[in-house]
């Protein structure tokens, strides 16, 4: 496809929806058609499923439940968003996308949903496509929890589900993100998100730029 | 498992949540401890799922994400719903489970989700359980449809999703059910729906107490 994919990882209040808006601000000064999605809810379908998973009690279903919830989010996000926005040329913008699932219902779960399922459901709803760049924004979990629940406070249908996890869940998930980079280290790159946010923003550049010879 | 585990299957307008009603009765009178439930829909988080999926226009979202919602559902409803109620000696009657979304899907949509997929998705969400027995009700797909919209006139929320392709995905549909059957002879059974109501339900009671020696 002529356009990119370009993911932003990483567990709660490593400050991805922030970045994601200063990165897509400078690729449209560079005159790149931007597309800015996040999942899960990058869609109409989406959003409905999106106030399903992530908000409410965090038992509220069980982790292969979930699992297809997600994939079923990212599906409908590839075939009718996605795919479509990189045929004619754009640059799409996620704000997570597989490597969440894997972080989050395989690690941070402790495998509570198989490796081998989430495979099979990744060949279903994704088949052989990835990402060409995948932005992992890496922080201590108790300094990112700290800032998600900061920003809760304020919304009115408060995003919480998983933050309200225990910690031990939180640091598994740190690890999973790390791993998940490692055995796929063209693809992902980890960065630093606890520096300050302009300093974050100049590496995502520098490291956009390189790669796509902006 | 103690219960049991008995399932209704067919196309529109068959008759099925009538029969299962009536099944359901007849079965308490034997003493049997019956709880009677549906897919998509058979739990609160299934309600919502039930929404999404068959209110709307019919092409709201593609077929591969049709079925990775109707195996969240049905994962769902298993782990919540049949299997502890099976635990404890209960009998479930659920009208609709995972010979729909092959028939629906596979069958219907002439393998717009190929049987490949759906066997693996029925791996993740089922494993290796399946019903006790599957009465498949079947009848002419132009009585069905007529009988089916005759019932939604009358409904606030028309669950018409379904109902609104072409006749000719109906005809295909009733194979599909005829070929299920014919591969799992020993748990399928065809019924004619085109029957009076009263005489179906005496086939149906007929059938269950052969099978459960009741």
């Amino acid at each position: 496809m002529k356009g990119k994919f370009i993911t932003f990882e990483g567990g709660e209040g490593t400050g991805k929806s922030t970045q994601i808006k200063m990165l897509s601000e400078y690729l449209k000064q560079k005159d790149k058609d931007i597309v800015l999605t996040k999942e899960p809810g990058g869609t109409p379908l989406g959003q409905e499923l999106r106030k399903m998973l992530i908000t409410g009690d965090k038992d509220k279903m069980d982790a292969v439940t979930e699992a297809l919830l997600f994939f079923a989010d990212r599906h409908n996000h590839l075939v009718s968003k996605v795919w479509p926005a990189m045929e004619i040329g754009q640059w799409v913008l996620s704000d997570r996308f597989a490597d969440s699932t894997f972080a989050y219902q395989y690690y941070g779960h402790q495998g509570r949903v198989s490796k081998k399922n989430l495979d099979a459901l990744y060949e279903i709803a994704v088949g052989d496509f990835k990402p060409d760049l995948t932005i992992i924004l890496d922080i201590d979990p108790k300094i990112g929890l700290a800032r998600s629940l900061k920003k809760a406070a304020g919304e009115e249908i408060k995003e919480v589900r998983f933050e309200s996890i225990d910690i031990d869940f939180h640091y598994r998930l740190r690890e999973g993100f790390l791993k998940i980079a490692n055995n796929d280290p063209h693809r992902c790159v980890v960065l630093d998100a606890n520096k300050p946010i302009d300093e974050l923003h100049k590496d995502i550049v520098a490291l956009v730029s390189a790669r796509f010879d902006i």
